[in-house]
């Protein structure tokens, strides 16, 4: 492992600390170093705050977090926050893929190098140290902290299932969804080539969605959207050979009320080349799911959204875990058994008195919490601290041609002016004005020329 | 080489070709038989005219092109028009890539399957016919056609340079764009990697251009302004090592007024970090340039756009051409020798009688005029065909921070105002609606929010 001349980052090392890392130090970098020194005189009395992610929670805390009394360092894989409420409508170009991210870089850093595209990849928290590889080039460095935020969130669940790494695509990132919208309108198009059969149309053009979660319903309906408005009109003789198979073990929508869930699959199985299908799927291959009982169903595009995996890092770190292996927290977020400089926020904890749910929501509050708390410690007002506490301000989801759900603690609606509701509030939870401006632009444009089917 | 149902698409074949075709046919497309020849039917007296490309020349054929008197069948290996005088823009995020394509679906076919996601590779004049290639399943197939239209345009040229291929990007299409976008934007996170050396620092922010044409300017001018307007704001410390080098043998602009390529030398070297090199490439490595007299310039991005050079398939056909590899084609742009079927237009072809540049404007304008001829020649109105003829119109080019050059044959502007212009120019020129609203949104976003610095 390469460490680097780390006093450029953490002037507040220990002499022995800088000694022991000095020794592993390959490469120096003398760059900067007296304008370095000043730069970081000047913050001696701040203490260094590392946040693992960029994701709602980890986001959340950025935002929140006083930088007056904390020197921050974001270390994530990526360099943009993303809207993920918003994300399925950019796998066939309802929105456009920037219009929903938000560089991190934007968020008033004290200086840009506080932010490193790096993963986390393993934690000592005696030494209240976390080693880092860089995802540009792979070197390794040893990173100190005085107080870790630790907001990685977590992947998709394979359950095991093979193939599905291989040949199925998640929908979590931009990317995935990038992807995704390059392979439907591929599928298009090589059903379009003169020589291909019926039976081999229909295999490209049937899309299966696998789990029926809020991310595979709004997918679906993202879908459905797109063949009834724009493939009718730009592939009109294949327009009859699409179709869309959700594929869920037990019952779409889970966590809605059960008179919306029944409202959502009724609209669903209304709908021609939609098909809501109850069974599980045991294999995934190039061209066909195999599931339950071994029924082949041949398929152009899989995307698999079934429930929350660790990522490796929550999954090797030495803190106490649950059984899904998520970082066990106590209610003021500090993980358990550890001396209270490490905290765990998102998908990737579990509070261990009252669990809540893997939802954004919970995320953005417990990072704006862990923020204010990290705020009152610093400045020794340890009394004011109060215990977490999250309550549910409801749930929307979008089912596709302008009908919606919205699952609100004390009302229940749907329909039409659900699916208004769902789009005024994502559009005021946009996190900037840049943000605010491009999203209904590109609902307007949509809606007026339709989606771009243009790939690159 | 598989042949396949060639009379779903090509009803007007005789029964002689047919026969011919089939023989060669592995697999059979049973499908919608009798609506495709319901369909076809009502177009039996309609010439099939097919369009290789979607470039300036073959676009502006298949706007013009009177749908009511030909089948026009389009074969392109990518499904959108693309606005190259402001690709440049999206090379730094000034305008974002799907503001400045069309798809070419949008053009009102009479049929879907008219446009082929695939390339020409060969040509048999005395037969009509083209072979095509998926570029999706690579499956060959042939084409026939009554009317042929080569628009194939040009690729740049490496003149054998070694090294240009594997580790410079060109400027081209779309896609180069995005490239050296995420090329760029990774190279600053680099140099922000925590170990990097400041040479290496300095080498990952050297962008090298070679050729100062139009396009080597104007990337030139794109990046100068991201670097002051977006990475003195997001990467302080790093905007020092940022330098720009254009290499240019001879003369950067050439084909602009004298007085203006002075003003645009001037303007560039007054810029710091911009340096304008007299020299030609000889090597191109991964990390580092070597030029004439063995000079190595360490770099970290090297756009290559130096002149044209013909495309495979040109080269390739059996039809007469100049030194260049065009496509030689009389006054009426018909290709020499030819039968009067086949004709050439923009970058591939050439005219023998009075040359003109290998512009956008040229194409565009033979383009129109090609589509003109071919209705008269449909009609039958022979005696109406006036040989082509092409007048400039004027030459702009952006300069960088608001900065324009103007050569118009009875005016030379430079400056601010000439900026103003070419954006009005510009924008008046765009082909619809859709972008006409985008591009001005882009702008002004660059201008209150800057550039988006995300990478996915």
């Amino acid at each position: 492992m390469r460490v680097f001349t780390i006093a450029r980052f953490f002037p507040r090392l220990n002499s022995h600390s800088v000694k022991a890392i000095r020794r592993f130090q390959t490469t120096a970098s003398p760059l900067n170093s007296s304008e370095t020194q000043t730069k970081y005189d000047t913050s001696k009395h701040r203490q260094r705050l590392v946040i693992l992610g960029t994701g709602w929670g980890s986001y959340s805390v950025l935002k929140h977090i006083d930088k007056k009394l904390f020197d921050v360092i974001v270390i994530s894989p990526r360099n943009h926050f993303l809207f993920t409420p918003l994300l399925c409508s950019t796998t066939v170009g309802t929105l456009e893929f920037r219009s929903i991210i938000e560089p991190i870089r934007n968020t008033g850093f004290r200086d840009e190098h506080h932010f490193q595209l790096a993963e986390a990849i393993s934690l000592s928290p005696d030494e209240h140290t976390v080693v880092c590889r860089s995802i540009l080039n792979n070197e390794e460095y040893l990173l100190k902290y005085d107080k870790l935020v630790i907001g990685v969130g977590a992947v998709s669940n394979t359950f095991g299932v093979p193939g599905v790494n291989e040949n199925a695509f998640f929908l979590k990132e931009v990317a995935d969804a990038r992807m995704i919208r390059n392979q439907i309108l591929k599928n298009f198009e090589l059903a379009m080539q003169p020589d291909v059969t019926e039976d081999e149309q229909k295999r490209l053009l049937q899309f299966v969605i696998v789990g029926g979660g809020p991310t595979g319903v709004e997918f679906g309906a993202e879908l459905y959207d797109f063949v009834k408005q724009d493939v009718t009109r730009l592939y009109v003789h294949e327009r009859s050979k699409v179709s869309v198979t959700l594929i869920e073990a037990r019952q779409i929508l889970p966590s809605f009320d059960a008179k919306l869930r029944d409202f959502a699959e009724r609209k669903m199985k209304q709908r021609e080349q939609f098909r809501l299908v109850q069974s599980s799927v045991t294999e995934v291959h190039k061209d066909h799911v195999k599931l339950q009982h071994g029924t082949i169903m041949p398929c152009g595009l899989v995307v698999w959204s079934t429930g929350l995996a660790p990522r490796p890092f929550t999954a090797s770190v030495d803190l106490p875990k649950n059984n899904n292996n998520q970082l066990v927290v106590d209610e003021f977020l500090r993980v358990k058994d550890s001396d209270g400089s490490i905290f765990a926020i998102g998908d990737c904890s579990f509070i261990e008195a009252h669990p809540y749910p893997c939802t954004a929501q919970v995320a953005e509050r417990e990072g704006s919490y862990v923020a204010k708390s990290l705020g009152l410690l610093a400045q020794g007002k340890t009394s004011e601290l109060q215990p977490f506490s999250w309550k549910n301000i409801g749930m929307l989801a979008y089912l596709g041609d302008y009908q919606g759900l919205a699952d609100f603690p004390t009302s229940k609606l749907q329909g039409f002016k659900s699916w208004i509701l769902w789009r005024s509030v994502y559009f005021t939870k946009l996190g900037s004005w840049r943000l605010r401006f491009q999203v209904p632009f590109d609902w307007m444009r949509t809606f007026i020329w339709g989606r771009d089917i243009s790939q690159f």
